[in-house]
């Protein structure tokens, strides 16, 4: 059995923690925080697109902290992070990582970063340099609704890669490549049950920053812009907005993407597309506009900071993308004031 | 005793019919409509800062349309316009007026405009064009806080001048002047028991464009913003947001003022001077907040409109201005959606 600890059970990372014990080749450790003690009692109460009702679910161990998921017996194989891309909760995690004991044992331990955004692997190959770190890029539609309920509703697709390393590393590319392949053969035999049915699947690509731009069309267009406007994907479609925010603003993505060298992910007919993909009627409220209605810190940083940076960085100019990513920084601190009680709600 | 008809008593015309009965001078027939029964019946409670707590007060005559205004025993002397500033209104207000019967005596009554924004004269000079239109630019303080009830806590300061006719008219340049000054004696002659000690006073100006001009460095500024970002004065002011979005915001209205030909009304000591004269600690959210948060349409084309629209004949490039208008062009598109029962709130 391969062992592996997974921090942040949340929509997403339940759902990665049921396939992967799934599969019935790994035992999942889940690192808890706020829902920790209802879980360890109750378990999830899923309802899934991919695997159905399932009540009371609960993986092989739920532990509170880190330091809890660390026993001499156990050398993980895979570290899977699935909380959400804040820098400073990506910093601090970091920290608890390298200085709690041998949760990460170099040249063995590979580190799965599940979330969303851009440019979120550096920290964690400054960090550790010996181990492989899989970067993936995933579409489900899944959230909590209670701290032990999942509501999945899109199918579970993902695409995952190797992140190689930059700087000095023991790890030679082929150890990185056979790292992803095990992560995503074993997430497959996890899904076998529901695919093709519903199209679940992980999918192992070479190059996925490539497959990050071409998500971060959708993510930094939609997702900032809804957020703001405090509307639905399907209000922003059928809005005046359309035409002279959304449309300019993906392809603003997608002229960073291509200055960064990563156009044939981001053409023309991929923003049609996406734009075809979601309805005109469709309620769906974006994950940061669902963070902002419940007074939670936005993924502003990683999703739109990022490209913003890039674009700077590549001289391309993006006057939509830019104002946006500066109003909802003004939002975020908003949230932080409040957070701290410093202004009324 | 002077004849006036006033439309629209909400926070600023409710205080204006006062100070105008306060006159002793003049007698005021107002129109109003969704708080005409309750109006009739309890009059209103004010609570101002100029004039101390009233209750029960009504007008001469209160009414519930335009043509209830008419009598034939009335001419009017002034037409006081208090009705938010939204082109829609605007111009079934002006398709009511000049169908009614005789509400408006050609070379006799004036029409006072207390409202916000830039160039709203110009669809009453291309209707009534023997008539004298006045223009005020108003700093009151003052909402209603229930359909009758006034809470009004900033001095009634406001700027009045003529707005001369371009097109032909029979009336003089002396006829429009004098309008005004008539206009002005009387507004001051109902203020004089609270000035100079509360400060409220009714200036005449011979540029009320300039005069306009200069309030929109404020409300074309920090209105919009704190209405997009859902935020205080006092919030903007210490956020990122001020150096971001506010300062170059400011500086835009300014510059496009300045192509206008009022540079003087906008220099940047006047921009400084609304920046300390606003603190950082307030809790005051602008009129356009205010109406969204009561999902009441926004006065956007009027003041933000206006600026986008001279910007662009003018050929001033304002990239802040502009995207903010274009955001909020979206929220009052959900605004529109939502009163019509379209879309969910």
């Amino acid at each position: 059995m391969l062992n592996i600890c997974l921090i942040g059970a949340g929509g997403v990372g339940t759902i990665a923690a049921y396939v992967l014990e799934n599969s019935h080749r790994a035992q999942v450790t889940a690192v808890l925080r706020s829902n920790y003690t209802l879980a360890k009692e109750h378990g999830f109460d899923i309802n899934s697109v991919d695997h159905g009702r399932i009540t009371g679910w609960k993986p092989y161990r739920i532990v509170p902290s880190l330091s809890a998921a660390y026993t001499p017996d156990h050398i993980y194989d895979f570290i899977v992070i699935t909380t959400k891309a804040l820098p400073d909760l990506t910093a601090s995690l970091i920290q608890d990582l390298t200085s709690s004991s041998s949760l990460i044992t170099p040249q063995k331990t590979t580190i799965v970063l599940i979330q969303n955004g851009l440019d979120i692997e550096a920290p964690f190959t400054t960090a550790f340099p010996s181990n492989p770190i899989l970067s993936s890029s995933s579409l489900i539609g899944s959230r909590l609704t209670s701290p032990t309920t999942i509501f999945h509703e899109d199918p579970d697709i993902s695409k995952v890669g190797p992140h190689f390393h930059h700087l000095d590393t023991p790890l030679s590319k082929t150890t990185q490549l056979n790292a992803a392949t095990l992560f995503v053969e074993l997430y497959n035999t996890g899904l076998t049950p529901s695919h093709p049915t519903t199209g679940a699947e992980c999918i192992l690509v070479q190059d996925i920053t490539a497959s990050r731009w071409r998500k971060l069309l959708w993510n930094a267009s939609f997702n900032p812009l809804c957020t703001l406007l405090r509307i639905s994907v399907g209000e922003l479609l059928s809005s005046p907005g359309r035409s002279t925010l959304l449309e300019p603003a993906m392809r603003e993505v997608a002229a960073v993407a291509t200055a960064a060298g990563f156009g044939d992910a981001v053409s023309e007919d991929v923003v049609q597309m996406m734009l075809r993909e979601t309805s005109a009627t469709s309620p769906f409220r974006p994950s940061m506009l669902v963070d902002l209605e419940n007074g939670r810190m936005l993924e502003l940083d990683m999703i739109l900071g990022a490209v913003v940076r890039v674009a700077r960085e590549e001289r391309v100019d993006v006057p939509v993308l830019g104002w946006v990513f500066e109003a909802l920084r003004v939002v975020q601190w908003g949230l932080v004031e409040r957070s701290q009680g410093r202004r009324r709600v």
